[in-house]
């Protein structure tokens, strides 16, 4: 095959090819352990045969493409996830399959050896929009797998652990899956960015620095309604002037300390009549940074500031952290290589954090990660529109096939 | 009859045997035109019939007690509505009906003449539950009374026309009700406060300075969403935190203001999601004030600091005064004598504003008003457990008396 052949343009055409694997409807709906699931990996299967890879589909359902490295070198893994949400888009995820099928091809092409193995992921099920669980796969590789999700159902009342036999699985092999950390060098997983930073900087490719730790504050505020004709102002205990200032306050908050997203995404009110004192506001604040020590803080800041604005309005509040997730950090010496190999196809090779989780975010608990992100359209993602161009996608591959023909693994212990 | 009666226990008595007088369910349900109505108007006549009153219902479903007066002497209005909000108390409108009567009754037991005619009324509707309108009977008297409103519909798609004919009534002859302003001294009204201030006061009865005015503004704000991981805080449009800024100010500017009440009683937002930057939050403002010129200056800084707030976050907004209602200002010379009145009767004769719209809005239009408001429990009203006691009803019934008593109209003009 010629050196100068259109590496970008070929994975376009791959990715609206299985962008056709859908259930009906806008977009493309491609659930975990349906027949839509199971042509993707048909088809994925032929790409990696072709480039040579040794191909198998693991008891969790990750669909393994394996290029043989030297007797007892290490193994670099690199990939991403099949499945997408319900009338999403035929980047996310799926393409972080497909441009390293392409990067092994253009390495295979140029004649370059490896010191290791690299083997191909394609994860089930990274979404979690079937069963109310998600990340299977690269949660049996770390061994962080936890047997009682495959009693979840999805909404037409079957268990995870039928939908699996169903696919041909065995879901009690699982734990076997798991991977012994000394002979995996890495994980390294191609993304779009999902936000508009790369756009807007007019860089096709970033580094993640970190996968951001998240968490979640539901907040009940209590108050008092009465009649807004008849109530006097310095009489009131109105909730949503307390969610106000809430919201007031996460927003100055995140906008002061760099690296910290704060969001109110929910608001209601009770009773929600245009003449009565609001009784009761509901809100969720989320919190995500890629350090975790600024996040904490915020997060007990924030607490503090809405305990002490409740007390000085008289009103009740609940608010209690309901959700936690620490953040990801890439692992530097790995990102770094991926940064060089980002300038080698004349980009900047940007730093940025990942604010949404991804199958490196459980890939982390078995061995050093890295992740390449792709600018896209507009910064939007899981909707039809999404979309990452043929040439970035190019600049892409070659930056992971020089990512890979970079890399030298330290010997691994026998 | 003696003269140490017990008038407030009386009045307790008639308003809990008029409470029964309800559709079934919580509290007291008793909507215009329907069987309630009719059953509760025969129990008025009886009790207006027992004081020697000339009974009759108008055209607009008022039913009017006159007690006469000397010949060519111009007649005093005083009542309220006899309607209910669903599953609403016993006191808010009817009580308005009641002790009037019971004060008529204390003046003729008292051997009081007076020197002009009484008229009690009890109105059909005030609180526009089951049409889209309200204020007939005031409206009629006023000749302000808008025929168009004959078409509206109820729930069931019964006309108001349809309604008032099937309880007896023709519509046709309303316009003929508008009474001649010369002939009327002024129209008092007693209520229940609706609001806590008394309570707070430990007051018994105010004297209402003015129905303050109204006016709301639906507002909606646009900014983008996007994910709440992966949009930067300096590159957010978040439209609920440029709904915080203006829940924040309403309350701000109306504690600022004396008199003025601001109230945002309603919030929502889209996409509504834990993790997503809102893009759309629509609320309403709702301001009111005794005095026209507060209210209206308030409404403009509140735009003015809207739109600024909006251009400043990049956010869309549609802001408008979608319903505007003037103050209606008690007549001073009934008040001063109102307020002797409830000193006489042990009280301070405190002065306090209206917030709610009242009949007497209404009548304005026709002649000098004046309001009696009696203190109710914990400032509810509307639910089955708003309460006004019957000593509290006792003194109200003197100063209705009393005022009655000390008023002397100017001469008429014949």
């Amino acid at each position: 095959m010629k050196a100068d052949r259109d590496w970008g343009a070929h994975a376009a055409a791959r990715l609206a090819e299985l962008a056709e694997v859908s259930e009906p409807g806008p977009g493309v709906t491609r659930l975990p352990f349906t027949p839509e699931h199971g042509r993707a990996l048909d088809i994925l299967k032929g790409w990696m045969a072709e480039v040579g890879l040794e191909v198998h589909l693991d008891a969790a359902g990750t669909l393994i493409g394996r290029r043989e490295g030297p007797p007892g070198a290490p193994t670099f893994l690199i990939g991403s996830h099949q499945d997408s949400v319900r009338e999403g888009g035929a980047f996310d995820g799926i393409m972080g399959v497909v441009l390293p099928i392409l990067a092994l091809e253009k390495l295979r092409d140029e004649g370059v050896d490896l010191p290791f193995a690299v083997e191909v992921l394609a994860f089930a099920d990274e979404e979690g929009v079937r069963f109310p669980t998600a990340l299977i796969g690269p949660r049996a590789l770390a061994g962080t797998f936890d047997p009682a999700v495959l009693e979840m159902k999805d909404a037409a009342g079957i268990r995870l652990r039928d939908a699996m036999r169903s696919f041909g699985l065995d879901p009690s092999a699982i734990p076997a899956l798991k991977r012994d950390p000394a002979g995996i060098i890495g994980y390294l997983e191609a993304h779009i960015e999902q936000g508009p930073v790369l756009e807007a900087e007019g860089e096709a490719l970033g580094v993640v620095t970190a996968i951001c730790g998240i968490e979640r504050h539901p907040v009940v505020l209590t108050g008092e309604t009465g009649h807004a004709g008849t109530l006097p102002m310095h009489m009131r205990r109105d909730a949503l002037v307390g969610a106000a200032a809430l919201v007031g306050e996460v927003d100055r908050m995140a906008r002061a300390e760099p690296g910290l997203l704060g969001t109110v995404g929910t608001l209601s009110v009770l009773p929600g009549a245009v003449n009565a004192v609001p009784r009761e506001a509901r809100l969720t604040v989320e919190l995500r940074a890629p350090e975790d020590a600024v996040r904490e803080r915020a997060g007990q800041d924030l607490k503090d500031f809405a305990q002490r604005m409740a007390a000085e309005r008289g009103l009740g509040i609940d608010m209690h952290r309901s959700y936690h997730q620490p953040a990801a950090p890439c692992d530097q010496a790995l990102s770094c290589i991926l940064a060089e190999a980002v300038r080698a196809t004349g980009g900047r090779g940007l730093a940025l954090p990942s604010g949404a989780t991804h199958d490196a975010s459980a890939m982390a608990d078995l061995c050093p990660i890295a992740m390449l992100f792709l600018r896209c359209a507009n910064g939007v993602s899981h909707r039809p529109e999404e979309h990452a161009t043929a040439a970035d996608m190019g600049r892409a591959i070659d930056a992971i096939a020089a990512f890979l023909g970079s890399l030298e693994p330290a010997p691994v212990t026998v």
